[in-house]
């Protein structure tokens, strides 16, 4: 059994170190918000729910620690900008009297939420459904379970028999390493393909449906989720394949009228390994995907029908 | 300046060891035919029309070592299934009765033919253009100056100032350190971005032309070429963008009917990088753009429009 990806254990903040997989399984621990903040921006624990708990822990580290828990909000907010989830976890955190049994409390109902993800999305998986996913969201990206993943999951639990393409997910290979990885450890079948790959296979007639999560979704359904997303669903409407985004409620942010509002984070240049002396690149982390593109919202209230 | 990319060498071959680049500018030598069909397998010498020079070189090697020129061709042809020039450089080298002056001409034929590529290209390319490019179809990809990256070239030598997108293209990066290097060695700007992110850059109105290679094209259009530029070609017609194919007219199949003719190659699952133990990886090199997604064609006898 995986561990849990991030949890509360007691005065610090223990989490799965996704740097080092699918290598090595190794528990890291926080016992400051600098050291939380540090994991989040190297992505040793990322994804937009994991990154909720996370930063409703940071507060509870804050409070533990006696420190000011506003600074430590703003501290762990600004390292990702793009997710919603992290500043809806501090400020809920925040905004408790008792910061550590909230961040607990979040934790919790995320395996909860995204049991229930999954059960409403595991309709949407014919049976020997040939799933196409980008990045990973799965356990890795939760406290546990999983959100897209975990409808491919509960599919799999219900006998659906899915099979599932992997996009590698350039620069850092989340989907090769995390969601491939997971995958095998729960016995579904799976191929990596590079990302490129994917409108191909949707013209040879390789893919069933598209399932996806998301770091934001704008008050319109624009979602904004790790760069490639939008190609990927472009594809799927030129092929007329379903494109569906699987996220918990704390995704949909609704002060944010629509994807041009949604902050892209600039990563690190080196992110995409060796380039040539002198040679720029863009390295954006995140683009948007306009609600008219996507099929269907999974929640944990249901499936809604997109634009 | 760049050496040529591959070159008759009294009675060896001389590349350019693209595997090195762009760490080191490395000049390979092969003796021998099966030297030669290592380097090509390999990937140290690739690119449409540079396996054209390849494939009637190693029959010119056969030749001055007086084997069998029929098995070499053969051998030659199999390392790579995909690109039709490295078999119509095998047939044109056969059926001559001077191998090494066959291959030397073509070599010769190679940069001139080129240079009328870039010079009917150069016109589709306005002022101040951001072109969008896969691969590499620079220099390096022909014994000289380029097919696609030689319009891009034609149009900066005429002072229309290109900026280029570079894709990274997976899982060799071609793009990022074959393309970049050429780019920046020419003092056209550039930036290298994962290759994911093409479609999200038309969403945002950042790219205004495509420009890419074939490694053979049906005879009713059908392109085939590196793994992606399917996916690219979906984005451009999807933003109402223009995509045009670069290439010589020995890249023309008149003998295969369309794309789902042209043999797919599928390469080794290392090439990908890590995976977790167990999982499958689906490495096919290459893919089909229908015709109906091209704007036109460039060739050395000028621009053809597309379906």
């Amino acid at each position: 059994m995986i561990p849990p990806t991030i949890e509360w254990a007691g005065d610090r903040v223990r989490l799965i170190d996704q740097r080092l997989l699918p290598g090595d399984l190794v528990l890291a621990e926080a016992s400051t918000v600098a050291e939380l903040c540090e994991y989040i921006s190297t992505l040793a624990v990322r994804g937009a729910p994991a990154l909720g708990a996370a930063g409703a822990m940071g507060v509870a580290l804050a409070h533990v620690r006696g420190e000011d828990t506003s600074a430590a909000g703003d501290a762990l907010i600004a390292t990702r900008p793009t997710a919603v989830n992290l500043a809806w976890g501090v400020r809920r955190a925040l905004d408790a009297d008792d910061p550590v049994a909230e961040a607990v409390r979040i934790a919790d109902d995320d395996v909860r939420t995204n049991r229930a993800i999954g059960a409403a999305g595991a309709e949407l998986i014919t049976h020997g459904a040939r799933v196409l996913t980008h990045c990973n969201t799965g356990a890795l990206a939760c406290v546990g379970y999983g959100t897209a993943l975990g409808v491919v999951r509960a599919a799999h639990e219900r006998g659906r028999d899915p099979f599932v393409w992997v996009d590698e997910t350039r620069p850092l290979r989340q989907g090769a390493r995390l969601t491939a990885w997971e995958l095998s450890q729960l016995g579904i079948p799976c191929r990596v393909i590079v990302d490129s790959m994917a409108a191909s296979l949707m013209r040879t007639g390789e893919v069933d449906i598209v399932l996806v999560g998301a770091d934001r979704i704008a008050a319109n359904g624009d979602v904004a989720n790790k760069i490639g997303t939008y190609a990927v669903a472009v594809a799927a409407q030129h092929h007329g394949i379903p494109f569906y985004v699987a996220a918990p409620r704390s995704t949909f942010d609704d002060a944010c009228p629509s994807g041009d509002a949604i902050p892209i984070e600039q990563r690190a240049a080196d992110e995409l390994g060796e380039v040539p002396d002198g040679v720029d690149v863009d390295n954006r982390a995140f683009d948007v995907t306009p609600a008219a593109l996507v099929t269907g919202y999974v929640t944990e209230d249901g499936v809604a029908a997109g634009s």
